[in-house]
């Protein structure tokens, strides 16, 4: 371990919920707060239209899943993306909780505007347009997510690295 | 029990495969015959653009969450309902078992259209616009479903009741 390694920030990830997340896009999930009703009979409850899906003018909405090896805890985020075309949803299908690091649109993301969440089992994201994430954060065991997000023309991927990595993890009372 | 229970019809519930699914839309999963690629540095597998979205063009693609109480086996499918104007989308978020009851678009379908499937719990189905479904038939446990269909004007819910009902089982070796 070197002096570099022993500096760099550590960030705690945040519990994932609708306020705080919302700079960043939607949580998916069936809570009391969502729009719902009853349909089927009586025999469902709809919680509807949980994430504003955006794939473009010019894009259609896709549906995929991705499959993510699990991640160590520290892990050091040196890198985030982002979809300045489309929106991209994930939710959980194998349950077990991840992670969620975000930075708002920007043309270039510091230390100071990276969050991190811990996702529950039973919670989705969608990023919206242009907002930088890092890739799948699986932790525990492979996962995998269904994911709503853009097929169209275009470049919508845009990768950086960070000029100062920083290591995250969960509180220790969660883990 | 009267002489019409007695001799209403049984259907047994075919396994979800995309052949025997394919006149009806798409089965999301993550197969090995799915066209998928590695992605996020070799972290991720993306099982790709797996069903087709169709939220028509003045709908969007909206994503949703079903909370489905679970049904008694037999069932007896009394009607059945279809979405002339968009796709619908299903996945199990909970995992476990579902039963799919589909025909495929037509007027008014009857006993000999109707086709049953057993899914997995990792698995779910795209309905295509105007093919005939039963609402959502959970087994076993109360069951939370991601669901992609359509936003949009018009009327995108047609309902019927079938002439001859019929009851619906999973084959004794898969109870």
């Amino acid at each position: 371990m070197n002096i570099s390694e022993l500096t760099r920030p550590l960030l705690l990830a945040e519990p994932l919920e609708h306020a705080r997340f919302a700079p960043f896009g939607q949580v998916i999930e069936a809570s009391a707060t969502a729009r719902h009703f009853t349909i089927n009979a009586g025999n469902t409850e709809r919680y509807h239209d949980l994430a504003d899906v955006a794939p473009g003018p010019d894009g259609r909405a896709i549906i995929s899943i991705f499959r993510g090896q699990p991640r160590r805890l520290p892990f050091t985020v040196e890198m985030l993306e982002r979809h300045p075309l489309g929106s991209q949803a994930f939710m959980p299908i194998s349950g077990g909780p991840y992670l969620v690091v975000v930075a708002p649109p920007c043309d270039r993301p510091g230390t100071e505007d990276i969050r991190v969440f811990l996702a529950r089992g039973d919670q989705g994201v969608n990023y919206a347009p242009g907002v930088w994430h890092h890739p799948l954060l699986a932790l525990d065991a492979v996962s995998d997510y269904i994911v709503v997000d853009r097929s169209g023309p275009g470049r919508n991927c845009d990768e950086i690295e960070l000029d100062d990595p920083l290591d995250i993890d969960i509180p220790a009372a969660q883990r």
